[in-house]
């Protein structure tokens, strides 16, 4: 299958950056093709604004959906929004490799779903769940988290991680695509914040690549995470009384 | 009181922006201070990198806390992060306004968690949650959502507005912000997504914009959402058995 990896940590030394390394290794040894998508190599734009549409259907007042719109019809986005569809265009498989900043995804990444995921081009009112635009494709999460695992349970002070990524699992099943429960790799560390001795951290973050590595060879085998679609709801948009989603807590 | 208004949205003339109207005029109205603090017409960079650091206490590696700590140790931080820090140090409240893009805030506004809320500066392992940096201290949400409110429910298709605004109602509570009720103004069509005739929108919005400005005049009185704090975790971050959030379901 083909692979896009899109990384969004400012250092390619980092950890994270290791975690693409192994991506990279394993799949590529596993037959896969696969294709980096670094968006601060890159220097991607994540502000979503009226600049980046040249031929503006309302030069006087800027509306998001309305120009991506405009210019998805026009065949005039941005190049870079050109290059990174086409990139999801070829891809079987899209890995979001990141670090959970502020309970979710850091804002280069959170503004590549605000600019590359166009109204009228990938999703409208009729195209989106389980009939959205790249229904068939795979996405799966890679997050590295500093706190100890058992701090992000559901009893635990960080939080319960499920939610934090309950948003971007969200965003992703609703332009279509089917999402592998997530690679998490708590306890990684930036910052000079120690919770433990340096060798054991270091041990701490080889196993982390190892459970990494032993996944990347199973991932085109699971299965995606449950969510309620079309069939389960009325035409106003709520659980239909038979829905079986309406019994599921959270 | 002084009240931060703190403005994601790259048109002024638009809904969001006409909410800010009304939040000045009226803050004002009741005596209070208001500054506006427009992330867009400001062009602040969300994205954190290594280039906003001068003074790098490690050149050849970009840890991103590690810089944090080091430039607010120095007094070195950028501009705008001082800036923004200073307008915090002034706010009593701090009102939020943004439109929901992909089930969280623009990424101009996720950018302003990363980069201003700085490690070391603004919350360290101990300076945090009900112990945080900006305790007593009051913030608020001022949401926009297209959607109608009822498919934000937790029956509805377009899921649970509770959860999307989680992440951020937690960052905000991490600092030590008393976090008051979001006001989440629901069917805000941009897009020219329609779902309904044009003279039913303009009333509805309308009706928003009402509830808005009567919102305004009680919400200093207001009790903040409940969390869970340092008195209700044992020393690994998790819940103590006698804690009463262990039997709160979400």
């Amino acid at each position: 299958m083909n692979v896009l990896i899109v990384v969004a940590h400012p250092e390619r030394a980092s950890f994270n950056g290791g975690l693409v390394d192994i991506a990279v290794s394993q799949l590529k040894s596993a037959g896969h093709s696969v294709e980096l998508d670094d968006l601060y190599a890159e220097r991607f734009d994540p502000v979503e604004r009226g600049e980046h549409y040249v031929q503006r259907s309302n030069k006087d007042y800027f509306a998001p959906l309305d120009e991506q719109r405009h210019h998805y019809n026009e065949k005039a986005l941005p190049a870079d929004i050109q290059r990174e569809l086409a990139r999801l265009e070829w891809a079987d498989l899209v890995i979001f490799q990141f670090p959970l900043w502020w309970h979710a995804q850091p804002a280069i990444l959170k503004g590549w779903l605000d600019r590359v995921l166009v109204y009228g081009g990938r999703y409208s009112s009729r195209m989106r769940y389980d009939r959205g635009y790249f229904r068939g494709k795979r996405a799966m999460l890679s997050v590295t988290a500093g706190s100890p695992e058992k701090t992000f349970q559901p009893f635990g002070r960080a939080g319960n991680m499920t939610a934090w990524l309950w948003p971007m699992h969200s965003s992703l099943y609703y332009v279509g695509f089917d999402v592998l429960a997530p690679q998490v790799s708590y306890g990684v560390q930036g910052g000079g914040i120690e919770y433990q001795k340096e060798d054991v951290l270091r041990e701490h973050l080889e196993a982390c690549k190892q459970r990494w590595a032993a996944r990347l060879l199973q991932c085109e085998r699971e299965k995606p995470i449950p969510f309620a679609g079309w069939e389960d709801w009325d035409s106003e948009g709520l659980l239909v009384e038979t829905s079986p989603w309406r019994w599921r807590l959270g």
